[in-house]
């Protein structure tokens, strides 16, 4: 474990930069404010980047619509790589027919929609079509009345044996400097405590979402997990996940973990870093390549 | 483990019964038919009795009054033992000063209130009154809008290190023969592990509300733990509990564990009853005293 | 929450004084030096005192003759409440004959053997007797062969529906200033999870401690529970399960708890101690009262 | 999720099977009667099969040694992928120098120890090495004496923050026809609570595992999900371990889930095969091919 000072000297050693989105690259405020000369170099020295994320609110394309509003135009959905898409992956290999229920937006469903199955949120369901629902889906925690929706969801569970995926596997994100806010996935394990059946979860810290990204690679052009290196701000997801999948990590700290805290947090957690740095933003006097 | 068909004859054994409430006097239809003999046996034979309940959500005095509705006019206040009590006590050892906020409808909250203390909605805390709250208390699942109000305890807890009370342990409760509702205990738990605090639990299994009971009758006479018989529809509640605390128990099948699971339930939880009887109820024959 | 610098400035509050064991008045090291004096002002004073330890290793009659080789012959074996106390409570109550298994050692069990019951080792369970096993506990983590016997007792619970009890709470506990030991909780915690049964707890912060020794003070004398302070160094233990017990509580800093980790702590876990002091030794100028 | 009578109608379907070891292909008793049928058949039809196991305790060379002996001879070391085989890669690519310390056989570490790590067992660590000691790995219940080096481990890691890795995630595993033995993943379980860090899990139901062995054969030709089968005993490992990774699964009762108890298991876990079927073996008048 290093603590680097120049952010620019790890893109140096890699070919395939991997990113979190929140914290890493924008904060509930906007851009981090210097991220868009990283991006920048990273295209001046054709190196490949993809941003991993546990976001199953929106489509990539609309991810990528949300980057460019902010002013980093060079991001588009096909470098995108969301917990969203893996349960879109899902749903085409192992749900065939029937009515997809569930808790989100409408935009969040609109993506899955386009697979050709049939969603509805579960507000919707009711005693004429619960019969036909083949599977839940936990998508965003807006988008639908918490007390009538979620004691639905409870019911509906206790009476269809179906597959429940968990598209974002976070508990709670931040919604400003001092306040956060439910997730999806926080929601998710109360219900499955309650229904005591077991969902399917897609988002880091599980190796599935680093798979996604390293096969979509893989589709044009040989590569090794060792020319790759997962930049993170959160240890129990972006740097464990990328661990255990075998790439060297980058812990910057520039949202989830303080950098105050690091030390106390990577010793209690056991969870470590390949380097920590102050954050993923190239200096504007390093642009000079 | 005996099964009874009898339920007069395991009362003749015991001096003192302590009785749950949901599943075994009354459901979500009104009293469970034929119970009010129950009580009348009771009565003509001089035994003592408590409802022993997970019910935070109204005052001894309004849960008598829902019996009385009912007809069954013979349960007064002092009989009942809730989990809202041992809130008030701990709020009246613990909790000098200050504001208490809590989550449950105003009825809830109007018994807490009574002691002196200043109770507010979770809805009607702010920046201004914030520094003041001196203890949290989750009461009841209804009378709060769960997204807003939900959001706002988590950043509140986040925010001010206080004593935090679950004045009902249920993670769900029956609402009809075939739905259920999410109780304040899963709700609680949910935020409990979103900001990662510990909370205090009253409530059955967790002996204090037998120790409670207990206690309230040797204000008046001596007892003996074997003279009390605890009756309960749920294994993981009143049956552990009452046993762990050193009390015989009574499973009865009118509620949450129905006749066709009960072996493979004793079996898989290892949670033994001493008596299993289908009912509560005293039979109609069985009055000729 | 106040730190208070003079222990002997929080006796003087209360009538009743309940001590934890390790880390408060004995350390792997012996007593802690000058806790003599505390016992000396007590005396003086006319207070009571009461030790409240999960250790079920050993009778109070041994336990306090350990204090006696070590120096300190004020503590008699009716001033310690064990959670080995409430085992046998437990057994006296609920299993009437057979056989208890145990783990623990020879010594362990022969405090619950005094009660009539024959108590056995894991060890000597076999094809012939495993039917007669009534009830299984978990003692101590010494006197038995890890490998052998553990898994002996999975195997029995897999076969025998009975009362497991765990008098041990503790995960781990301190062996020298550097090495903890696995406790036997901590592997009763592993077997409950293989076998899927709930075990029975007894040992802090469980209330039914508290309440024992609560109980043995009214036998002779009334008693509220605001004349009572519980003093310990662990928060989830002696502090938790005090303050939800109703008592004002004293986090001492010479065991668990370290005072550069103490702020930390409080804040991370939420549970608050009422004061907080060095540690439980009255300063040696204090004793010219 | 159908029922179906003949296994062979299921290898029709698919190009390649993952098969789980235990409960599928043999028990304590050695093979399953009639499974040399199903590879008989497997070769005649030209189709590719792997066994997907959570078997850490030995090389996939000396795993396919005991087919062998067994009479199996048509299994080749490279048709096994083992948790064993993610350990090493982890360690290949994340672990540089220092003293690998594992827990299990030395047979278990000498596949490890080949890439030119130095392995030690936990036993050989000591003041001298520890500092050393840069990563910790969980491979098998035998080999070590649990007291002593349970304990060990406890204190190594308290010490020392490294890599921890678990290369078996059962808990427990079935010695005959009634009992069970606790598997290293249930010891590891135990250690990462005392220790309160985060350890790496290989094995089923994480979708490494799966990923694994689909890159393997993505070595030598192109491959989609839905030309794999996966086939196992285990609701909680196989099923839904494949069921996530896209997979088809058949659940066969030859092993830990009885005839008897599948659809109570099922509707209580949510966890829902694709094919149920009585075991893996093809009936011995389907040969006639």
């Amino acid at each position: 474990m290093k603590r680097i000072d120049n952010f620019k000297s790890i893109i140096d050693k890699y070919e395939i930069i991997f990113f979190d989105a929140f914290g890493v690259i924008k904060t509930y405020q906007g851009l981090v404010p210097g991220i868009e000369r990283t991006f920048e170099y990273l295209e001046a020295k054709g190196k490949e980047y993809y941003i991993v994320t546990n976001d199953a609110s929106r489509s990539p394309v609309e991810l990528a619509e949300a980057y460019h509003k902010y002013g980093l135009n060079v991001i588009s959905a096909d470098r995108i790589i969301s917990s969203g898409m893996l349960t879109k992956e899902y749903l085409d290999l192992q749900v065939q027919d029937g009515i997809v229920a569930y808790l989100g937006t409408p935009a969040s469903s609109h993506y899955i929609d386009s697979t050709g199955l049939h969603t509805l949120p579960v507000s919707a369901i009711n005693n004429n079509n619960i019969d036909k629902v083949s599977a839940m889906i936990f998508l965003d925690d807006e988008g639908f009345d918490w007390f009538k929706d979620l004691n639905k969801t409870v019911n509906i569970l206790r009476k269809r044996t179906i597959p429940v995926i968990v598209a974002n596997t976070d508990r709670a994100y931040p919604m400003s400097v001092q306040d956060v806010q439910i997730a999806i996935g926080g929601i998710a394990s109360m219900i499955e405590n309650i229904v005591g059946k077991k969902f399917i979860r897609f988002g880091k810290p599980d190796s599935q979402m680093f798979m996604f990204a390293y096969d979509l690679i893989r589709e044009y052009r040989p590569v090794n997990k060792k020319e790759i290196v997962m930049v993170g701000d959160t240890l129990q997801t972006d740097i464990l996940g990328g661990n255990k999948f075998g790439l060297d990590t980058v812990l910057v700290l520039s949202g989830n973990t303080l950098a105050k805290d690091v030390d106390t947090r990577i010793t209690a957690t056991g969870i470590m870093p390949t380097y920590i740095c102050d954050s993923a933003v190239v200096g504007s006097g390093d642009l000079g390549f």
